[in-house]
């Protein structure tokens, strides 16, 4: 079964917005092994949108549209849709009803521009919107299906999630694949790449990609058989064999995000943190406390820019800052016991590093970051060299620092750097 | 002029990763006042590589493809292009000069596989890369230019600013348009697009696109007229009128981001800050310290999830936390104050609130959230309530408690809410 997408909005063609929603849709639909073919991005007008619809409905059995269902001039969609099905365009009472009713609960009366919603080609089906306003649309037309649905990501996803997939499972033979996302950091793609080829030798049915982001490198692997078990069975060895490989690089697995996993180990353990910050500027506790419930693990955060604050709030000595600097193995040290000890939680994290573009030196380049991580009567600290811009590197530090907790709290701190 | 562009690459269209090189392309032409028609995303297949270049070179002057160019046997953007065009590859000695020597200066040895990136298409014009290994490509055929690009955004973004623009600005008339974006927050997108309207209904040859994200609304204005002036003298009147109407919710215009307006008031007032954050949980400080410089302005942050900890480090009183608990204006107040006492700065700035999905209440619901900003004997705190998720909750209140300052520091705090 082939499978087109098509975007719809002039501000996609401008840049002015990112085109989340194919990703989006291109993501779910790899989940159940259906793969797009084509993405075409048009903006909001008639003529344009038909020959789009053209174009995929020669070539494809399922097109998704995206946008162009508001209520304004701009937003033409279903009246292109309505052209090319060469149908009229219906008003539907009920879809008006439920829009009215809509602005009711919010207290506020219905623009009349937001009556046109309520007007579908003749013939069809009716995607309900639980959030916004536009309906979705499903359509046969000359062999093909076409589903329209609105430009608004969590209105669009919920369509996808409660109609769309539902639709494609059950109407399209089952696509026998599977696929698994692999998590690494603190490797670089190049190493993880020469490595994953070495499976790939055993199992050439494979297909790896690789995806390196602040965060890590991220390994797909995919494979399509012809059973479920034998894709599940084939995937699961050869996800052992790279794991056996890649170790303690591996991190999580799917959409985890290494907050995730670390947040997952401190609930586990009962244990609590706190965070001592000072090139990261509060990014490590707010990625820590992106996790709900959070307030269970994390009780306190400093941000000590100055050397002033790491000597006034976590008691770092001043002796150690005059010799080794603020940006050294032993300050890192000091931070971490310090800010444990202060708070009062099991462990205490941190980071000092100089993030750019200014305040590097010599011995001391922009990009050198030190790490520490105090655990009771334990303490590690870790010393990296970042390349990029500021943002980037406290980025990059924020998760070498998250992925250093992650090794100290599961036992094996030591197995890589 | 009619340009086109081709995203290639099949994590596209699995939704592995975002098309941002579209996005980018799109926005650095709209920027010139060149407009994109349609952006077409295929895989890394040479059958429907060339069905794409076809395709858009019926439609097209210009041609922009990315991706595909690099060294493994899933690249075959070139290969497609040669056969399109129905010429041979050729190997270039000097683009293979400089392969080798980026390989040398990293201290390695080249793989065989990179000897693919020096093939070019007979006849074709070779774009340098001075980051990575693959040269763009630059190609006229049947009254079309075609660029081929890498996928690398750096590497892209490289070739448009030194080679795409240039030529395009030299080789196709100049388009005489001008657009201006402004960046409101605190205000709904219907609210800005009614007061927008009524701009728009004394210069009716303006487009407005409305643009709502986390950290506000975005207008973009846009105009096409026959001189550079007419176009410069019709935009300048109807953003004056706009930011009449709009007044304070504007922070900024183009790209200026709420911390880089923030950043330029600390600067040019000479003034210090000090962040006392309960639900934001270091994003604030996270955000002030993503400027260039930041140690000037960014003392002290402290992330005080607990009552102990407000308490302990901010001097808020246990009867005010006793009394209005720690989600009220009164909490909020004193950690201003407070923070800005115990870090001796000029500024101290606070937000507390339920961030979600749990810990809310009937009176205390999730997304209730007060702001604190403290500046020498004056403190003022501000109440609002948000809808979505934590993340959402969290950015949302940091952009509005960066806004609180950014009114406070302008000497207008009052000027809405």
């Amino acid at each position: 079964m082939n499978v087109e997408l098509i975007s719809i909005g002039e501000e996609l063609l401008s840049g002015f917005i990112l085109n989340g929603n194919a990703a989006y849709i291109g993501r779910v639909l790899d989940e159940i092994n259906i793969g797009v073919d084509y993405i075409s991005t048009v903006g909001d007008m008639v003529d344009i949108i038909v020959d789009a619809l053209e174009t995929a409905a020669n070539r494809a059995a399922v097109i998704i549209a995206t946008g162009g269902l508001g209520p304004t001039s701009d937003d033409v969609t279903l009246k292109a849709a309505a052209q090319f099905f060469n149908r009229k365009l219906v008003f539907h009472d009920e879809v008006m009803k439920s829009i009215t009713k809509k602005f009711k609960i919010r207290g506020k009366s219905m623009p009349s521009e937001n009556r046109k919603q309520a007007e579908l080609p003749e013939g069809a089906l009716v995607i309900p919107n639980s959030i916004g306003t536009a309906p979705g649309v499903r359509f046969k037309y000359k062999g093909s299906v076409f589903f329209f649905l609105p430009g608004v990501p969590s209105e669009m996803q919920e369509m996808m999630r409660k109609e769309v997939l539902p639709f494609l499972e059950n109407n399209y033979p089952a696509q026998t694949g599977k696929q698994k996302i692999i998590r690494t950091t603190g490797i670089s793609e190049s190493e993880v790449a020469s490595q994953a080829e070495e499976v790939r030798k055993q199992f050439p049915q494979i297909c790896i990609a690789y995806l390196p982001q602040v965060s890590g490198v991220q390994i797909k692997l995919k494979v399509r058989e012809s059973t479920p078990e034998k894709a599940e069975m084939i995937i699961s060895q050869a996800e052992e064999q790279l794991r056996e490989k890649l170790g303690n690089y591996i991190y999580g697995r799917g959409n985890e995000s290494m907050e995730e996993v670390v947040a997952q180990l401190l609930f586990a353990k009962k244990l609590t943190i706190a965070v001592a910050e000072s090139c990261t500027g509060g990014l490590i506790s707010h990625k820590l406390t992106n996790i709900p419930g959070s307030s269970a693990y994390f009780k306190r955060g400093f941000i000590t820019y100055s050397n002033t604050a790491k000597m006034e709030l976590l008691g770092v000595a001043e002796k150690t800052l005059e010799k080794y600097g603020a940006v050294s193995s032993e300050t890192a040290a000091e931070m971490a016991i310090g800010v444990r000890r202060v708070s009062r939680t099991d462990i205490g994290l941190s980071a000092t590093g100089i993030a750019g573009p200014g305040g590097g030196t010599r011995e001391k380049p922009v990009g050198l970051v030190y790490l520490g991580c105090s655990l009771k009567d334990y303490i590690i600290t870790e010393k990296y060299r970042f390349f990029r811009d500021r943002i980037w590197n406290k980025e990059r530090t924020a998760v070498y620092g998250l992925d250093l907790l992650r090794r100290v709290l599961s036992g094996k701190p030591d197995a890589r750097n």
